[in-house]
């Protein structure tokens, strides 16, 4: 196969191969596929991707295939690419001139606003060299500057030319405040229209006005025409999440949703987000690293029809018969006209401005749809999990706890025998949960980190930055599994030899937020924000605190972090309600020297009554089993109902997960020393 | 004097007496005047009245001048009236129908959207015969309804006649709900601009339109149109309040208005908060009951200028001297023309659209004038204390304190002679209040509730609900004052006898939940909202919850319930900074049996750094000086750090106020009792 070349000049034989298992597909398309999936979060088996060239495995083209799909793996998109930063401005800068317009905003988003984006949507890392997890950069003519966090200052400094762009604190030092000095009157400053919500747009288009500039959509992406090497859209496999793990029908979540609909007195909605569209259509895509949701958009009428924008490459077999008789599936670009056709009939569309792209709210609007505001309606019903998906996540949460136990025996064995080093330990670790058939994949991007990298809140281990676990020192782990019946996040602060005084007072206080959080009662109508101080309260006693928040939701084999619900400083008017699942994690850190996380999944669900209650309350079911390590424990901070907490929570964690670690011995012993009871 | 036949014949002797003494007032608008004092609410002396018809005293005048104060006092204005409501509604209706309208809202508030409100904007009370706190009644054609919280169903039920007005629970079913089966198509509905705030017309707004019908401001109210005895607006008189209590001049306050104005982009901001008129002027009014605040509007410009628009009658002598020559006087009707030039010079106006009349809103905008919504620029600088504010709130709360024990002494002895019920313990406790030369006032109507009248949270003794405080029961007192140095409000609950082990548990959870509160620690930028749980949590742990809020502002010889802060289940943005007064008070009702509350008044204060700590935490220190009932205590259920807590604040309330009782053994006996230690 001469495949250097490319797709222009394909390879001769696959045409043969692919005639020959009765695929009608051209090489061409063949290749565009592979390189869809190429672009694409990998597949936890080749099969999975092979099927969608075809349903039957033929051994001489499914080897064509994987050689393609390693070909177009290994094709470089330009990202990450060194010194090409100042001739990627110029030809920005002179494609923006094309279009006469004085400037450009390249957010770090795609048309999806999720968490984790393609490849292909990371624009402002190809531009800018800058790869954080959140950012924007705001290109003149004669000025240019990036705006990140505190996270990312140090980071943007080594990734970014200063030469090319000024390097701002995106809270200290605002893009709209940068706007109001380097626009002037008259000037046309464009933006992608698919890539900015609407009340995001809002804020940018307020500093532009205020001096007398404007803020112009552009119909193509100004980007993805000067960006040679770009890959195409992910085209990652759509597979069915079936009933035994969504525990609910696709037809049953649609009534509900529709229900939202008319009362919000509505026609329709447009769904953009695809893990709203995954749990209410029952299925998982591949398009993104860390979640299973497939790149798509949709719209329920309220007459029970609904349709699937998407690309029809990526369903895998079966997946029609899998959506039903009620669901459409349309080509992505017949998005428009079907909101055109809204607007025609002038019908009430029920629409999220805080997380779709403002391009929905302008397509609507301009075909004369009235547009209504209201979070997306899959939201709540998503994040209130069925029964069947709790006892998924119960069943997901022991073979997750039986490989962090395996993990941890092994670290405490192999710290004997030698080194151990983070990027180390996260391989071990992803080898312990892959040993679970039902393990897909991490759910987020390990975050190990050894002594002062602990201390790194959004620490990610690079051959760079990777550290020894060092006697004396602290070892932070955050990680979690995908698996089919559940998605997991756990975090354990682990004593690496004898842990200071310090780092044992720091935790305990850690843990007491943690177990005060973890044991609360409260009633119905009860938000995040009002218990989120639970957690805080020992840290302020002693002038400490931390800097992020302390409880995110979590999907069912879905994103790790989901709304609507979450712990935290900053005000939400959501109500906690059972069936929701949401992180315990207070933290501390100490800069440069260690930091402390405990993090446990927990799950709304109603208590019983104690004698005399006079009304319903909610409390916490745990559902991670994972020893807290005892070495890190002052029994002497903590109240008596406090260490009754932590024995019985390690005496569940001993019952659950011993019968997942019969087959080994170590793993079990250790099991059994890291559970005992607290000395009081 | 032929004071039955009123002004229109008056007493040809006063005018003599005037004359005598040397004052140019005409008998007839010396009656006015008197008549518009008898509207307001009674200062502490007769002299302050006096004063504003001569300043100085002439015995003959001032016998004159009380005995026509007295007539006016007792001058009926037909709130209350039995067996008058169907008349009124009639003649409401006709008078709506003279004015083309369909309908009309009634709400219980004045143009000041004030908590206390004059005798004269009682206009609900009037038609309906309802005297609860909040309501609002719409009179349509053919039919009518009146709505109220779950605190005034049975009130409701009693007061008004239920053949004339449908009565509803204002949230289970609200009016906006009722407008839209209730109106037609093109009806108009009438408001009085005065009475709405700009958002909360919106509400009704959209109601109406829901349905095409219009909701239409009236020029001049059509109940006013028709109330025959409606007494005038209140003329209490306005008097200086010095810079010995106010501890910062009036021109270093409008300094930071004025900043805050100019933050806004604004070039002026108009004031419609009495109470932020009074804290920035430094005055204090006598318009309403337990408020000393001076019913005024008022224009700030950013250049330095002020408008107070009040009656000047309400000047006393030397007022005009005390505002200073950067403050201008003028007439109530004068602020209509004076936003209208704001309109002609196209000036930008800092408005209040949650607290401000919509007329407000309305006259400057269709002058010309273009609105900013902002919050009030009094609100901050008014809840953040000064040291002088706060070293008067100390000496006020001692004196209070010792008002409350000697009332506690009295009791405790009065028990042991004969019956004691509500009235006579209020009767009782304002009197030793009132042995204080600074003390002016109650700042709200007492709350005595024995046994079961203690379970309502906002009750109020009458003749008809008085009880006595039986053996056996709680008697739940919360009351303040209004002192010239501060305000107090202060929350006991007293066992009558020996107190039930349910009631012991109960008391001793509330207790706890305002000692986890008042021993906080919370870093900058810390909302009410997100402490309110630690009050609430051992409750909620019982199964048991309260009501209401858990803490409030207070002012400064200013409203006892005072913003923008305050502590409670509803968010609120609005960070406590060191300064800030507000109420712990949490409680636990069971209905028709008891209710606990304990509330002290705490100021917010930086703390001394623990050893280690990183992050300066503010705490807050505790003003109340009251014991605690320790046979409520059930020292089982509390921790050590707990119990220490009460033994503190009972040292430092026996210490604090012991200086203050020495004149009276007994109280100091009692005193001594019942702070002593708890037994462990």
């Amino acid at each position: 196969m001469n495949l250097r070349a490319g797709k222009s000049r394909v390879d001769d034989g696959l045409a043969a191969k692919l005639a020959k298992a009765g695929v009608r597909l051209s090489a061409t398309a063949t290749h565009d596929l592979v390189r869809g999936i190429a672009a694409a979060a990998p597949t936890r088996d080749d099969a999975t991707w092979l099927a969608l060239i075809s349903p039957r495995r033929h051994a001489a083209l499914d080897k064509s295939l994987l050689a393609l799909k390693k070909h177009y793996d290994r094709a470089p998109d330009g990202i990450g690419a060194r010194n090409a930063s100042a001739s990627r401005l110029a030809a920005l800068r002179a494609e923006l001139a094309r279009r006469k317009l004085d400037g450009f905003l390249v957010p770090l988003a795609d048309e999806y606003q999720g968490e984790y984006i393609a490849r292909r949507a990371q624009r402002l890392a190809w531009l800018t060299g800058f790869t954080g997890s959140a950012g924007l950069a705001i290109v003149l003519a004669e000025r240019a500057a990036i705006f990140v966090d505190g996270r990312y200052t140090l980071q943007a400094e080594t990734q970014v030319d200063g030469t090319l762009y000024e390097r701002h604190h995106i809270t200290d030092s605002p893009p709209q405040r940068w706007l109001e000095t380097a626009l002037k009157t008259g000037q046309r400053l464009g933006y992608d229209p698919w890539l900015h919500t609407e009340d995001g747009r809002a804020r940018l288009s307020a500093a532009c006005e205020s001096v007398g500039a404007t803020l112009v959509a552009t119909e193509t992406s100004p980007i993805d025409a000067v960006w040679r090497d770009q890959p195409p859209p992910p085209l990652g496999p759509i597979v069915p999440h079936g009933i035994e793990f969504a525990g609910r029908s696709a037809d049953d979540k649609r009534a509900e949703v529709i229900e939202t609909i008319r009362t919000a007195k509505a026609d329709a909605c447009v769904l953009s987000a695809p893990d709203s569209i995954a749990w209410l259509l029952n299925i998982r895509g591949h398009d993104v690293a860390n979640t299973p949701l497939p790149h798509s958009f949709a719209l329920v009428d309220s007459d029970d029809r609904m349709t699937l924008f998407v690309d029809r490459r990526k369903l895998t077999p079966g997946l029609a018969e899998h959506l039903g008789n009620r669901v459409t599936v349309a080509a992505p670009d017949a998005l428009g006209p079907a909101l055109d056709q809204l607007g025609r009939t002038r019908r009430i569309v029920l629409y999220d401005a805080s997380g779709s792209p403002a391009w929905l709210h302008d397509r609507l609007t301009r075909a004369g749809a009235k547009v209504v505001r209201g979070a997306d309606p899959c939201l709540r019903p998503r994040a209130r999990k069925n029964l069947i998906e709790l006892a998924g996540t119960r069943a997901a949460h022991e073979r997750d706890g039986a490989a962090l136990v395996r993990f941890l025996a092994w670290l405490e064995s192999a710290l004997k025998a030698g080194p151990v080093d983070e990027l180390g330990a996260v391989a071990r670790l992803l080898s312990e949960r892959g040993k679970s058939p039902r393990f897909m994949g991490p759910s987020f991007d390990t975050i190990a980190g050894a002594g002062p990298n602990g201390a790194i809140v959004h620490y990610r281990s690079t051959e760079a930055s990777n550290r020894r676990l060092e006697p004396g020192s602290l070892f932070l782990l955050d990680s979690g599994g995908q698996y089919l019946d559940g998605t997991t996040d756990v975090t354990r602060t682990i004593a690496i030899g004898r842990p200071t005084p310090e780092q044992r007072d720091r935790f305990t206080r850690v843990l007491q937020g943690h177990i005060a959080l973890g044991s609360a009662r409260f009633p119905t109508g009860t938000t995040g924000s009002q218990l989120d101080a639970l957690a805080r309260q020992f840290l302020w006693q002693a002038g400490l605190d931390y800097d992020h928040g302390t409880g995110h939701g979590v999907g069912s084999y879905l994103a790790v972090h989901e709304g609507p619900h979450r712990i935290s400083k900053v005000g939400n008017t959501v109500a906690l309600e059972p069936g929701m699942i949401v992180s315990n994690e207070p933290g501390y850190y100490k800069t440069g020297a260690f930091g402390i996380r405990i993090e446990n999944l927990v799950v709304v669900a109603g208590i019983e009554a104690p004698h005399g209650a006079e009304r319903a309350m909610f409390g916490f079911e745990t559902l991670t089993l994972v020893p807290i390590d005892r070495r890190l424990v002052e029994p002497r901070l903590m109240s008596a109902p406090e260490l009754d907490w932590l024995d019985a929570y390690h005496a569940a964690v001993r019952e659950r997960l011993i019968p997942h670690l019969k087959g080994t011995p170590k793993a079990l012993a250790f099991l059994r020393r890291a559970t005992r009871l607290i000395a009081r």
